[in-house]
């Protein structure tokens, strides 16, 4: 399918009305910013939109109360930042197939949609609305920025990674200019850490063992560990990046036990030493050079001995 | 004294030779990348330069290594990102008094120059000399991009603090297209951490106590924990910022056993709730209404129980 312009963008979402915003499951800055902001846009040139989730984490409130609740039959589906109709999760059933136009900037994009725009140089999906927004003439509110800030920051661990790009800071420093509470929003979503998030690191330092003369370190987050700390999702997701963290580590692992005795396995490297796509492939897994992930089944010590033994071999 | 400018400034640089760069005692990114890029330009305009620190720390030497080794007699003394000359450490008595240019951008700057160029407004002094060297139309060669950038990036917390301004973004976005090595710089000051950090970490988490109904948080470093994980002020200098990220705590409280008895309290606020200086008034101290510091003398409980008293007053 070919890509879409801003231009025909611009015409379809002038040309429609009443909206339905799908983002993806396990919802982050940059599709719920993409989300409200798309939305609010919508409400700016006369149109009723409304955003749709699995679920606003509580740290995201902030944007969703920005968007005033409105009553409407849907009848244009839009989705952003999701790069495959899977990940909607409890909404796969209801939008499957359904959707008009498809807005992402992964790599990979697998929606089947009338029109879609990707584009994969895009930091954050936020980045792409924030240049059709402008291109549409659409006024930048404090609040659109605010939506589109949150999803430039996190998609970029706040303008750390390397998918940051010039354009990437140049569209932050228009979007403080236009009001966007960075300080703020920043403080919630890189400076603020739940009780329970902290118990769990705390524990999980506990954890850690080296190996390889210190170049490797592993962490694991055993069931029993899980369960008597009472944490899920939300505060398991960033540990992969510890062990990596820890001065002198070229590969950092991170083993997660899933069901009983089955683990998922997070390897994050320096890919000048170690390819960790390649070390899990070794296990049946695959990923990017420098960040990459399997599956292994077996005692936590089976576990821990196989990696060891395959970190001995690479390195 | 009036503020010398830009046009003064590259006329001075111009006119001089054999220059001795002063960075501040404890050094940081910002002082660091402001003397070593300094250093370069004026290699760059045929001029002899050297920088005088207190000792580079080991992850500052990827900045070190940039600049070639000049031996010359000294004609010339700069101070870059120094407030006061008593923050020159051990090289107070060399240099006091000898300094004919300082440019800076603290609040309040002390030091007793020939010249002075002190711009409060900019997030960090590699800002200034940023502006400067494109003033003077000196080339921003990577190395130099790689010396600034690491200062415009360390002082803002990689963009997340207040400070930040819209220029700063924009400017961090010309180093990185001339050729600032961004992703390895954040990495190493943001995303490393060494072991003996990391045990740091996990022993002070342990002593983390609750009062005000979750809403005031306490960390404490005695010198027994010190002294057995063998920690200094490279190590104990982050954990001022850890209470206050924990949720829903809006008065952060660090305290650090200096000599036996005697605490340095290290106050983190939301200011909507706290005013940390003045709270730290109470005990004779002082700072700004988010971050302030006072010094108390005690038992560690009966420390934390003055102090706990006073949140409970405030709260």
């Amino acid at each position: 399918m070919s890509q879409a312009t801003f231009e025909q963008l611009g015409e379809f979402l002038r040309s429609r009305d009443c909206f339905e915003i799908l983002t993806h499951a396990y919802p982050d800055g940059d599709t719920l910013g993409s989300g409200f902001a798309l939305a609010l846009a919508l409400n700016q040139i006369g149109k009723r939109a409304r955003v749709i989730t699995t679920g606003v984490p509580k740290n995201f409130e902030f944007l969703s109360r920005l968007v005033p609740a409105q009553d409407f039959e849907a009848q244009t589906v839009v989705s952003v930042d999701v790069a495959d109709e899977k990940l909607l999760g409890d909404n796969i059933e209801a939008y499957e197939g359904r959707i008009d136009l498809c807005v992402d900037h992964h790599a990979i994009n697998r929606v089947n949609a009338k029109q879609k725009h990707v584009d994969p140089h895009a930091a954050s999906n936020c980045e792409i609305l924030y240049r059709l927004f402008r291109f549409m003439d659409i006024e930048i509110t404090a609040d659109i920025a605010d939506c589109l800030y949150t999803g430039v920051s996190t998609d970029t661990g706040c303008f750390k990674y390397g998918n940051t790009t010039p354009e990437t800071l140049r569209i932050a420093a228009d979007l403080i200019e236009a009001g966007a509470k960075a300080p703020a929003i920043n403080k919630a979503m890189f400076d603020t850490k739940t009780r329970k998030k902290l118990r769990l690191e705390q524990e999980i330092y506990a954890t850690i063992e080296y190996s390889a003369d210190g170049r490797c370190a592993v962490i694991a987050a055993p069931l029993e560990l899980q369960r008597r700390l009472g944490v899920g999702d939300g505060e398991l997701e960033g540990l992969a990046s510890i062990p990596r963290s820890i001065e002198g580590v070229v590969i950092g692992i991170t083993l997660r036990e899933k069901t009983e005795g089955e683990f998922k396995i997070s390897v994050r490297s320096d890919k000048n030493f170690v390819n960790a796509a390649e070390f899990c492939r070794g296990f049946g897994g695959g990923g990017h050079a420098e960040a990459a992930g399997c599956t292994i089944i077996g005692s936590l010590d089976e576990v821990k001995s196989r990696l060891r033994a395959a970190v001995d071999e690479v390195l």
